[in-house]
């Protein structure tokens, strides 16, 4: 994903923290491009401050005068919204429209407007977009952070990026067990459950298959197969102690 | 989706804005029961100001000694978590566990664990958790500002919400044991192997962490957790015929 094409412009920003807020939300996911059009306060040690690792992304902002000058090389505009706009435009969360962002992004410059925090972005201003974004929220209260509006794009983008995948598979850290493995530790289970006098095999019940489902869900690694078939092998010792001692 | 079962517990947060900002990122999600567990400061102006109108949450926040009792009548753990622990547990990014979380909440009280600003979750307090939480970030810098994390994980719980609705899961046969059941468990099942001899308390190496694990990935319900401690009991027994016989 051409993520140096993805820019993130912030319209009237009032408070330099949100700036600062906003510059570390964006590298913690791969962005680097803040466009800032009339901010209250900048540079800012609040913003500094905020940004905590991202001093980077705030020395390379760049500051317009208008929305205009910020987006005038972009061949994809995309506005974040609230509902209810009078004249209704394409809506979409941001799920919905990463791939459409990171596309365009393969083709050109593309950016990402935010509005002031507390009216957002003018119905003027939403206007110059291809697309509207909003983001789902609480009905009781849908007044989104403008950091957390820029966190929750920006992860998105992110998730596009890295795709779905299984991150827990990739780094296990022990080969998991293949069928007829789990097939032999059942089979030990059993024997041990019948040797302490846990299972009667005459009234077995539903006992194994319980077990089975309990153990089918674990998908187990060998070094697991090993400590529980570990476990059986004692305990059958201490069954064995107990009759010998008796003969 | 049953979220007022969702709990979000902050373990040892030192900045009180970071609270606040937490609180906001809640009540714009629909979330509203936050756990504290020792926070450095709290109650404060600070977490006041950045919470918005989410004073509500803040008001009703449950301050806690320690995580057990944060999360003692919960039945499923969710912990956030860096990569890269020595024992890996099951990974998932937050889209991924948002449909569990969701499924979990349906049939009791859920938590879903924050660490500290500067070091995140112990290895201890991660694996009181069934299943671990990463967001894919950036590798250039991948330290999440704590709120930030909350309001990602939030939002896909909403994403969740307002989704298509998952496919129908089978109803299961019976109720999910709890945090506290589990624990109990836990130490039976240590206690028994340090009995059989197969745990050596001096040298116990990273056997109970590993059995933690297991079982974990499983969610045991209290049907198959009464069989295991069955078992326990039953293997307990031999020993002391042993024990006794000796005498």
């Amino acid at each position: 994903m051409h993520t140096n094409r993805i820019r993130i412009v912030l319209v009237h920003t009032s408070h330099p923290g949100n700036i600062g807020g906003v510059a570390r939300a964006m590298k913690n996911m791969g962005l680097g491009r803040l466009y800032l059009v009339q901010p209250k306060r900048f540079p800012d040690h609040e913003a500094d401050w905020r940004a905590a690792s991202a001093q980077d992304v705030l020395a390379d902002a760049v500051v317009c005068e208008s929305v205009e000058q910020a987006i005038s090389d972009c061949h994809f505009v995309v506005g974040t919204s609230a509902r209810g706009r009078r004249i209704p435009w394409p809506l979409q969360n941001p799920r919905q429209c990463a791939p459409q962002i990171a596309q365009a992004a393969d083709n050109g410059e593309v950016a990402i407007l935010f509005g002031r925090e507390d009216r957002g972005l003018t119905n003027e201003e939403l206007q110059q977009c291809h697309l509207h974004l909003n983001i789902p929220t609480s009905e009781a209260y849908s007044s989104l952070n403008l950091a957390m509006a820029v966190q929750i794009v920006a992860y998105e983008l992110k998730m596009h990026e890295v795709g779905e995948g299984d991150p827990a598979e990739a780094q296990w850290d022990a080969p998991f067990s293949t069928n007829e493995e789990v097939e032999r530790f059942y089979q030990h289970l059993e024997q041990t459950l019948v040797d302490i006098e846990f299972l009667n095999p005459a009234a077995p019940r539903q006992l194994m298959t319980r077990l089975r489902r309990l153990y089918s869900r674990v998908r187990l690694d060998e070094m697991e197969l090993n400590i529980l078939r570990g476990i059986l092998t004692e305990t059958q010792k201490w069954v064995q102690r107990v009759k010998s001692s008796k003969e």
